[in-house]
């Protein structure tokens, strides 16, 4: 196959690496438009292999299984942003569009990377040192002062692999309960909550920003999301040219989530970016008549961007762990809309599920 | 598996009969609610088996295919009404919840027991007479009038196995054209517009009605949806009367379709019914939160129905054979949204897509 013009046509093969809650539906967004899809996800039966053409079980670096996907797929994305850079020239080589690029993964993939790149585009954040030694994190705790936050450089997600500093003393055995990896410590922003937007870049440079949401988080992990969220103009201007910003400095395709500190004296810092579909976009599904899942898979298949403006106003809640038991009582709510991951086990914490509530505009 | 409670919880498999565009949008929507869903259809890797989590390739009758997914599955339901009624009972022999069920299949499969149940329920349709030979044919037309239509009593369907008949000159011709099949011949209506109702019951008996939608056909094959339809209140109101008949008059569980004819008097009268989800239905997919596809998973799997208003006006158009080339430039516009099958050739008068331009209400 491979080499496919652009734009993308119905009944062409879209690759996913990942097969998780957002492999799937935006395995479902690519069947709506007349795509079918292959999973590559080292779990058999995943759950967005259930609702997909084929899925690929193995690692995410296995030659065999990215020449296999390269071949079947004129065109590849993931939803997550861990994908190793060796798998996307493998597939690159073998002539299928992937999309975001190597300079998202990469900047993504390192937080002092990402920071460094966010401050050089005019998207500031909190100020940072990079860590590599404990000596490295005391000098740090001196310069941004106590509490800081310290995390490893790369992976780590919803709250992993990050611990808050609260002063000297504490020092070393932060360092060793992150496994004196290279870090990053980030001072403490004085924030007054999170918003985030979610925005979108295609082929041809086209730029398409959602409204922005309020996030609520409970033991690091997003538990509720508001949008649009109640902000003003000039907060939503701002926000607004930061997503431009990022999406032009790294030649971005595809769908992008921004996460900023808003600190409430009209100053927004960007906490962190995800080069892909993102939990606190979900409330588009309801809210917007293209979601952010069709709005990834238009950007990656060279289509043009969908509408992103609101008819509804949303509160998105994920449902964790036995949480999902709760699925009868909002069955039966008008109001609410479920989307639910077809996931076996409903281990504590894990994302299973999630509702908007939707209220006309 | 097999005779488990309702409602069914997600995880738990639904089966499908039928792999064409209607299972495949009756799969994505059980998937978002979290079940899992298998498709039996003879032909491999069908539009709904592609997106589905498997496929059993058999014919509709096959005894081993039936014992397969009635089996795996926990609920079955079917895309066409010309399910063969031995196969709903071998399902239901194993345990499967089947909906709808055999009263609704029987009557939708034959156009005179069709006809003659409406009326029994107050759901009046236009004149008609069972055909069994000429001489039926002729001494129809002479009650009934010319023209009157006739059509083969089952299976036809898009305008396929029917035939005008003009003047008693041509009924000879007539009656050979259709084969010779045992038919009906039904009087004509002098009607101003068709319009079609969308409803569903629960298996509680709880009934929902969407908003009707003003149909027009094009060469025996609906073109164009609009919904809400320009109606008065009191044509709203007796159409949902009527749906509410037909329902409960088969103990109904699931989605059906009910085509009307609007005499423009105030009259409406059954064109006929289908116990399935509805092409005149699927502007529900934009206009509403709850589309007629969830709507009748959720009547399948016993759970509560969810909401029918109208959030968007909606124009429906469906893309016939190489109409579907049209893609490029409907995929620019902010107001379509495409809905498109997945399905490989094009031939024409084949139903490929369809777009609901959607306008705020």
């Amino acid at each position: 196959m491979s080499a496919s013009g652009l734009p993308l046509p119905p009944g062409s093969t879209i690759g996913i690496l990942g097969g998780g809650q957002l492999g799937r539906m935006l395995s479902q967004a690519a069947s709506r438009l007349g795509f079918n899809v292959v999973i590559l996800d080292p779990e058999e039966n995943s759950p967005a292999g259930r609702v997909s053409q084929g899925q690929v079980v193995a690692a995410y670096d296995d030659p065999t299984a990215l020449t296999v996907l390269g071949r079947v797929a004129q065109a590849v994305t993931f939803e997550f942003e861990n994908v190793p850079a060796s798998s996307v020239q493998a597939l690159a080589q073998d002539g299928a569009w992937v999309a975001p690029g190597p300079k998202a993964l990469a900047v993504a993939q390192d937080r002092v990377d990402e920071k460094t790149f966010l401050n050089g585009v005019g998207a500031t954040t909190v100020d940072f040192a990079a860590v590599d030694s404990l000596d490295d994190l005391l000098a740090g705790l001196e310069r941004l002062g106590a509490p800081a936050l310290l995390k490893t450089r790369r992976d780590g997600y919803d709250g992993k692999g990050q611990v808050w500093v609260r002063s000297a003393k504490m020092a070393a055995d932060a360092w060793e309960s992150i496994g004196g990896r290279p870090a990053i410590l980030e001072a403490k922003a004085a924030f007054t909550r999170e918003l985030s937007v979610i925005a979108a870049r295609g082929r041809d440079g086209q730029i398409a920003v959602y409204p922005l949401g309020e996030n609520i988080h409970k033991g690091g992990v997003l538990k509720t999301t508001l949008a649009p969220a109640d902000v003003d103009p000039k907060t939503e201007k701002r926000a607004r040219a930061i997503a431009r910003a990022i999406l032009e400095g790294l030649d971005y395709v595809g769908v992008l989530g921004v996460e900023l500190f808003d600190l409430g004296d009209g100053t927004l810092l960007v906490n962190e970016i995800a080069p892909r579909v993102h939990n606190t976009g979900h409330w588009t599904q309801d809210g917007c008549v293209c979601d952010q899942f069709e709005q990834h898979i238009r950007a990656v298949a060279g289509w043009p961007l969908g509408p992103t403006d609101a008819h509804f106003r949303v509160e998105m809640t994920n449902l964790l762990g036995d949480e999902i038991d709760q699925w009868t009582g909002l069955a039966a709510r008008p109001d609410m809309r479920l989307h639910l991951y077809g996931k076996a086990e409903a281990r504590p914490g894990r994302k299973m599920a999630h509702v908007n509530r939707v209220k006309r505009l």
